[in-house]
């Protein structure tokens, strides 16, 4: 086992290294052209030659993919992040430079430390001090950094799908783990699904005077009418059909809501409200955030929204919706169903287009992965990492989670309820960063003793 | 009775009148200073002199309120018509100059000419033919002219509470008659109330990531559930007590509606429409127009409504309603009903804000006045002349029918189909406006003889 006497004797190279990184303003929402990224892909390569395992370049219709491989054995092991960032801005509010990492607090300041480069620059790490204490893995190692996912990684489908054998494995380790208020490293075990559409209904060709509001089609009020029966006046979602899809939540999902430390009040101080939607408390609130599906109005419109008193019948109303799903519902699937079900009530005049699906991603609590998580925290003194069955939110984890059946968890811990990712002065903890190069280190141990 | 030859022989005479008042330019929208304005009242007042009436200017916050008297006995008739007009824009759609009258095919062209200064020069030539022919007329006829119609009638109110004994009157011919397609007078005998509001619901302190759509309070949800009890699935406004407050229509005013020759086709084809609102046709159509309440959306907004999918549970949401009144509903009352209504039902977190009230202001259609104008119709050889009950929209009216409890109509189809009142290539045609020269003369005289 790699001590942590090891790590801490390489503190300044470990951190100088990473600081490297930082600098590179791997901004993929404006580079279009490419520029310089192929530059810090190559710089990502080396940094795994460098370790001791092969890496290439490999082509997507964008930014190129990092992908590495070492060692040999029956089992193999897939490691998931990116190489890009976020866009710094708004600037003036950034109380160092954003590409030039400063320690203030015990913390690291730059763009990108917390998401994604310090797991990423961990993990490699984390490699190299494996390989120089016990040499090639007896597993299978596989590293796939892209750098578009701060764009909604609009290459990465294709790359997964057409790239599936290079990328099989028995276990993935995806990005963006964080820790808890109270410093606990939480491991996700899944995102939800999305199904995001737009209803769209029509009423005159043009905005009427309100005098005809007794006869003319309001579209907006035919929205409402369709959206009482998606959901009752309970707020359950009444669908037909969705809720039968859903794959009832294991004993073991269950066992881990419950032991999830939920500071209910907190949540609700954060958000200054006095309740939770439907008054729901504790571990009814837990299950509905992580395991239930949602039908969330994220947007509305129609008519006159200025200020003051305009007198219309509009001609026009749209809502926008998205559907977070759990395991069983597709977004395909439940777009259909949601169709029918409007249809079979007389709202064949709305107009329902979906503008984006997801695959929800599930991997059960008690996957053997999830327990090698856990014991790899206790190994770095971390009693009490905690368990969630999915993290509530979507993202492209289904590539590998659903789409190639690979146990896929978030794990590693550099991100913290204050490292403000996405936004100005974001920061990493410099404990939790070498905490995660010997958090991997220690993982890659385990998978490689078999557990 | 004054004959047709009579006015025929005066047509350049009343038409060099009419094109002197369209000349001035009395834009209230943007005579803030009141640049003109005095003038404009001055010069109107001074026609009332010179057709033998006591005249006078009276002042309000505002542009002047030309006043006019003239006549004894017991009954009194008051007429009301306003001297100020639209702004012209967009000038580059006008044909010819807005401020200039031009004849094209048989109509006049100029900002105002239909909306109201037709109108308006129609009754005074009418009163001055009406005193050549008669002299006083043996009834008090009363005029109120106001200056400020189409910027809301900011000070009609005030002026109208001040002067309750002035106006005194059993009855009053009010402004914006017109013809339908087929060239029928039409007569209206009321306008709706109106109760505008806005209903406002809070959820977070700011928009949060849609993965907490399952636990966080949903302000656009909350509007919907509101929303679901103020109208039910047939569309039936279902908000405790408003519809008890209804005063039912009397048989007289069911008999108007069937009377009313409905274009229904040409309506939803004008309309872009396949159908009505609830497949509402003919005489239910026309009823619910005209003698039922509305409960219109008007405006509705929350959250994200920009393209594509953003996933967010928005902080906030409002609605904007108005409710068209009738006879009986009260603005006060109907949104403390509303308010009342919400509460019960667990929506206290609603703030629902009362924009805008105007009172319901209904004449009977069996009124004196009412056969008066039929009568007056078929003296000037129009046999087909139509009674409204109510016109459907809302508007001053009520300050004098309601708050003044004085009969009130809307009668001398100045106005018609193609008129394009408030924008580009206002028109009326001359056949009309000769015509109701001779209409409000003939009214004068029905009106002096006790009809």
């Amino acid at each position: 086992m790699i001590s942590r006497e090891r790590i801490d004797g390489s503190r300044d190279e470990l951190r100088r290294e990473l600081e490297e990184f930082l600098r590179m303003p791997s901004v993929s929402a404006r580079a279009k052209g490419g520029d310089g990224f192929r530059g810090y892909a190559e710089w990502v390569r080396d940094r795994f030659r460098e370790a001791g395992a092969e890496a290439r370049l490999m082509e997507t219709a964008g930014h190129p993919v990092v992908y590495a491989e070492i060692g040999t054995g029956d089992r193999t092991l897939l490691s998931y992040g990116h190489y890009d960032v976020q866009p710094p801005e708004p600037l003036n509010l950034w109380e160092s430079e954003p590409f030039e990492p400063a320690v203030r607090g015990g913390s690291i300041y730059a763009r990108g430390v917390a998401d994604d480069k310090g797991d990423v620059m961990a993990r490699i790490q984390a490699l190299r001090l494996y390989i120089e204490e016990h040499g090639e893995p007896p597993f299978k190692l596989k590293f796939l950094i892209e750098g578009e996912e701060e764009v909604g990684s609009p290459n990465l489908e294709a790359f997964v799908h057409e790239n599936r054998e290079l990328l099989a494995a028995d276990a993935c380790l995806w990005e963006g783990s964080m820790k808890d208020e109270a410093g606990r490293p939480m491991i996700f075990c899944g995102t939800k699904g999305l199904a995001y559409v737009e209803l769209r209904a029509r009423g005159a060709s043009h905005d009427l005077h309100s005098m005809y509001g007794g006869i003319a089609p309001n579209p907006a009020w035919r929205l409402v009418q369709a959206l009482r029966t998606i959901k009752d006046e309970e707020g359950e979602i009444t669908v037909d059909g969705i809720n039968e899809l859903i794959e009832a939540p294991s004993e073991s999902d269950l066992e881990a809501i419950r032991n999830i430390p939920f500071d209910e009040a907190a949540l609700r101080a954060s958000w200054g409200v006095e309740a939770l939607d439907r008054n729901l408390t504790g571990e009814d609130a837990l299950k509905e955030m992580l395991l239930r599906p949602t039908a969330n109005i994220a947007g509305i419109h129609s008519g006159y929204t200025g200020p003051g008193s305009k007198t219309i019948v509009p001609s026009e109303a749209f809502v926008k919706m998205d559907f977070r799903l759990v395991a069983g519902q597709s977004p395909g699937p439940v777009v259909e169903l949601l169709r029918s079900h409007l249809r079979r009530r007389g709202f064949e005049d709305l107009e329902v287009v979906a503008l984006h699906g997801v695959e929800a991603a599930k991997t059960p609590v008690d996957a053997p992965v999830v327990q090698t998580a856990l014991e790899t925290w206790k190994d770095v003194g971390q009693e009490e990492a905690v368990v969630y069955p999915t993290v509530g939110g979507s993202g492209p984890t289904s590539l590998i989670a659903h789409d190639l059946g690979i146990p896929t968890i978030m794990t590693g811990g550099i991100v913290n309820p204050e490292s403000r990712i996405h936004a100005p002065n974001e920061s990493a903890r410099l404990e939790d960063y070498f905490e995660a190069v010997r958090y991997f280190a220690r993982f890659f141990e385990r998978f490689g003793d078999g557990g």
